[in-house]
């Protein structure tokens, strides 16, 4: 995220592909938005309801689809998937800010921990034992890592990330500020012979093993299994705030937006998406390819691909309070509806 | 948050105004409620309906309004705005304890930030390069403060807050532990052409703006912004726990209770109320003066002020059961409604 | 969590009680589920409905309950309450990692706390003016205890725990990580004589009181009172993810699945059970031997012990499109409902 480099529309072509239409040497600085362009920007246009600012942009450049490609006159690259291929660009303009490499003077390193000597490991770090660090992997300021945990190559933590022992993460891993990797699922015995009815801790002696690729939001919070190991797929892609139960399985690439719980022992399969503050109860299963509303419980096992809601509409409050009677009465609606259905028979 | 302190109700009254009735020397050493009361407490009625309390009340004295002036014969304050006048009065007894000015031993600051001598910068802080600290500010434990980040004078971060790179925020900000400022937006491009539905990361390279006194909870999560920033406008108050997606724009003095979720790109007026675990969902307008209540979702712009609702009513379980089975087949009784009409027209 | 240690059947139950039968002498290192136990594990069958997988288990050992004794030929322990019988065994087996007793160098304590000797205070930790913390207890990397707060003998905080000022944390907790006690709860007034509208900030000087053998999930919150203290009873479980408001009691031994939010001064009884992401209004009371399951609101007091319920029902998305365009016109449902009625009476 730097800012003194630019790049010509010729030389992110020979990098990402696509084809150049228009003036090549035009020079890009950052991306933008359609609205927010400005000379040295590049832009893109993914869905044609945004034709119209298009035509208003003060963008050097533009990203299109190939369909797109005459809808302006300014300097172009053409592109099969202009949001993906923005993406790229937007990456070769915006560096990650480099991290020292080695270890700050104030971080805690057991003397048994492995870390590979390309790792920056960040102030007020603590890594116990047995601890495993990939290379080129970066600890921000403030992790802690569990003893005998295993961060693969590649992997950022950023501040104040929490591994607990025993945790596999895989390489390439983003793990923002606050996310809490292995703490303990929520098991109690209810002790029926103890008096006042007191509940005992179940131990969860699993972990927790996550695959390549992941990025994990800032404050969401994984739990270790009861048994087994919580797992996530490679690829999976979670917001913040999410909680995810012990023993939860979650297949490769799903998306799950931010304040999602998802309960012990579900299981969701490859390439769902999950919206935000949506619920999924435990043990239950979500095949591939599911849709999840936001805002919507899943009860049940849910077998076939699809989309699924489960929203109640909002309105305003006084009609919300005569639709609450009703709904509170629903039965006895139904109940006169079939009264006047025999009468009608007769 | 002392003790020793006490002050007469004629030192208040000089300090913060209102009209002292009986004792002016009547001598206040801290707040209550009615209930909690004892002969050195001051508390205060602001909602009527406790009028009864305020007979038993074995409170020193009593702030009220003008129409409830003669509703007891304790020493009092009469104040147009009890509640208020209150929070003054606590806020007297009750000064902050005051933390260290300068930078614990154990903070690890980069040399180009600019920290100001009167700031407080706590043990196993790190503020990264380029970072500038206001006057008075007080960074607490724990807190990592990215490069380029600004936080203005006065302001108070508790402990373990993250702020991220090349975020701005605004005099008396007060950031409760675990909050964490910055993260990247949840941004991903389906990369239709690589193999496997694997997602893109697409780079946040927007920023966070918040104003001046703002008060942001624990644990509360504001994204970066994807290519410009979010914002939050001044005097916001933003309760524990709120998830606020990347592009969001909040409009001055909106308060939003815990919980929240708020989609990215959302735009939220001025002067709105939002109540706890309500969601907003992307690329929607609220406009200013709106409330939404508790557990409510907005799934489209709201172009009018008032009260919005959209609570499923809480039901004895096997009750529900049946009202669920009711909406599950809603289309069928509508149905059955609309042929009865037709038969009975016939 | 170690993995050397086995124990026979017969010294379990010599530990433990229960009636062992068949070979007493089986070697137990671990313990699993039905399907994943292997020779050395032992497992436990709670459920009859599990009664299938029991015939294919390969575990060294099974717990039983008296009425399913003779379920299998395998080497058992038969015991009132399997699963509480089968913590207890894996607690045998999975002592938690011993932590170094003392202090760390990294840490920063107040010359003025009293810290037990026993006591394992972890790196980076920061403990301010008059904190106590008791025998045993063991204070995780990164966590922060502000002053004058106590923290009772035999607890643990995981890392990254904050807890502000003037807390009181009983004996033998468990604080999971980035958990934080004590923020200021949200208590604004509204500044009706000051221009625009601002919201003034209202003191919070309550405390936080938590009981013995509470647990308390990651990244969950609790507010210290405004005025009194929020309480938590003894043996209350709080799941991650928990928002518990300013002036909250919740009593002894009820269980809060992950997500929920409590808003300010609700009082919760004894031995509730409240499922994951359910809310709780303000200012309302819910009686003992309550449960409220996961997603429902719970918008007025509640007298009467039971099951409570306000989900609305999943549906694939075009069919749910349909019932909320019934649910948006519910009343003209039931006034067309009643006009048939009527019109029937003639």
């Amino acid at each position: 995220m730097s800012e003194a480099r630019t790049l010509s529309l010729a030389e992110i072509a020979a990098r990402l592909g696509g084809e150049v239409v228009g003036n090549g040497q035009t020079q890009i600085a950052r991306v933008a938005s359609l609205a927010g362009a400005d000379a040295q920007s590049i832009t893109f246009l993914a869905n044609p309801k945004y034709r119209a600012q298009l035509a208003g942009t003060r963008a050097g450049a533009v990203i299109l689809a190939p369909a797109a490609r005459a809808a302006t006159a300014l300097p172009r690259i053409v592109a099969a998937h202009p949001y993906a291929y923005f993406a790229r660009v937007s990456a070769l303009l915006n560096p990650p800010r480099p991290e020292p490499v080695g270890r700050h003077a104030s971080a805690s390193i057991d003397a048994s921990a492995e870390v590979d000597r390309s790792a920056s490991i960040g102030p007020h770090v603590s890594i116990a034992a047995g601890v495993r660090i990939g290379a080129h992997t970066i600890i921000g300021a403030g992790c802690h890592i569990g003893a005998e945990s295993v961060i693969g190559a590649h992997s950022r933590l950023y501040s104040n990330v929490v591994v607990y022992e025993r945790c596999r993460i895989g390489m390439r891993a983003i793990i923002h500020a606050g996310a809490v990797i292995g703490a303990d699922g929520f098991g109690f015995a209810h002790e029926a012979d103890a008096g006042g009815g007191a509940w005992l801790k179940v131990p969860q002696v699993g972990g927790v093993v996550i695959g390549d690729d992941v990025e994990i939001g800032a404050n969401t919070t994984i739990d270790r299994g009861a048994i087994e190991d919580t797992v996530i797929g490679d690829g999976v892609k979670l917001d913040n705030q999410i909680q995810v139960g012990h023993n939860v399985q979650i297949g490769a690439h799903t998306a799950v937006a931010a304040c999602v719980g998802i309960a012990g022992s579900a299981r969701i399969g490859r390439h769902c998406q999950i919206g935000g503050a949506a619920g999924i109860l435990g043990h239950l299963e979500i095949c591939d390819g599911v849709t999840i509303s936001p805002f919507s419980l899943v009860t049940k096992s849910i077998h076939k691909p699809g989309v699924y809601t489960g929203i109640m509409p909002l309105a305003e409050h006084r009609n919300w309070l005569t639709r609450a009677a009703h709904l509170n009465r629903l039965d006895e609606l139904a109940q006169r509806l079939a009264d006047l259905e025999k009468q009608s028979k007769r």
